[in-house]
């Protein structure tokens, strides 16, 4: 299922259409430095992240699981000026925390997650072809059976990656870029206080993953 | 003019209602240490931004004008417990560009641009009080008349104020919380690539405004 077919009515970038782009698993080769074809890369993710839950504790949880990316066209067939957009159609993420039990973030289906990639205005130096930067903005819903509640967040998580060398960034380590504390609310009472916070997160891109492995 | 008036389709945190909250202008105390009773502050703002347009180049613009941000009322009446939540109900910033023109920055009224302040769990070791974070997400116009374009932004800037002493946090500096490059949109062209980008941005916030400088 993906979000695809739900009004959204926040968008954190650029849409991309889904129309006619093929869906890549296990054994898509990623090339370096080559702007790709449009696709949908249906790929690993591992995930640290830090909760901290005012009145519960603070709570370090590992996810593993695996995100559904959009990629538009490149604005160029050559690495150097290509921009790609990117907007995030799934993602189920489940880690097992002893205090908060079986954790499962997938999207906010309220919002469009979006991203690109293209050449900051800051490149790292070195030799070879600029490396590109990632981000991406994502609305989630953190689902905590043990503490009850459905959480969700109103500021974008900005999942970022940087020298990137490859479309898409398979492999490539990634931050969560918060500052000290990022509101969650509760889904049953969204405009009431936030009821936790996510103050770290760090990821891993994995590889694709066969189909069998995003059903 | 503010935005109260407008449907909000993307909301940035919780909203604070501005119904028999009374106006403070200069003159109103500020006291350190203590939770104050709600209001809509009427502050000065200044800020230096960077922003970068593709094709045409960098440019570093010091802003200058006021914000009115109300405040709900505080949770506990003791300082330590606190928190405040905040809504940016209306924002005039103006500079002057060579390059860009006259830039007016203002907030887009499909957002509401709301924060709040409370003691981080990465609290600054110190004696006394524990100094308090704020943090306030705001979705912006910027009217760029030499460009023939008004920018908005999809992920928020995140405006952070640390080692809050005093609600309102008047005559503090504070930082764009950007990772290297917050992408802006064309309000005539909103799904289109980007037109620019806001690299970098920092501020101080001013004191309390008499009311004719707010009008």
């Amino acid at each position: 299922m993906t979000t695809a077919d739900h009004v959204k009515t926040t968008i954190y970038g650029r849409p991309v259409s889904v129309d006619g782009v093929p869906n890549l698993y296990e054994g898509t080769p990623v090339v370096k430095w080559t702007p790709p074809e449009p696709g949908i890369d249906n790929l690993g993710l591992h995930s640290w992240d830090t909760f901290n839950i005012p009145g519960v504790g603070e709570f370090n949880v590992e996810f593993d699981g695996y995100v559904r990316v959009v990629r538009s066209e490149a604005t160029d067939c050559e690495w150097a000026g290509a921009e790609v957009y990117t907007n995030l159609i799934e993602m189920k993420m489940v880690a097992e925390s002893e205090e908060l039990g079986r954790i499962t973030t997938t999207l906010n289906p309220d919002c469009l997650s979006a991203g690109q990639i293209r050449t900051p205005f800051d490149p790292y130096a070195g030799e070879g072809p600029a490396a590109k930067a990632c981000r991406m903005a994502v609305g989630c819903l953190f689902d905590m059976p043990k503490l009850g509640k459905t959480l969700f967040n109103r500021e974008p998580v900005i999942l970022t990656i940087d020298d990137v060398r490859s479309i898409p960034p398979a492999g490539a380590p990634g931050k969560g870029q918060i500052y000290r504390m990022l509101p969650l609310y509760d889904v049953q009472d969204p405009d009431g206080e936030p009821v936790g916070y996510l103050t770290s997160l760090r990821f891993n891109m994995g590889g694709y993953l066969a189909e069998e492995q995003v059903r």
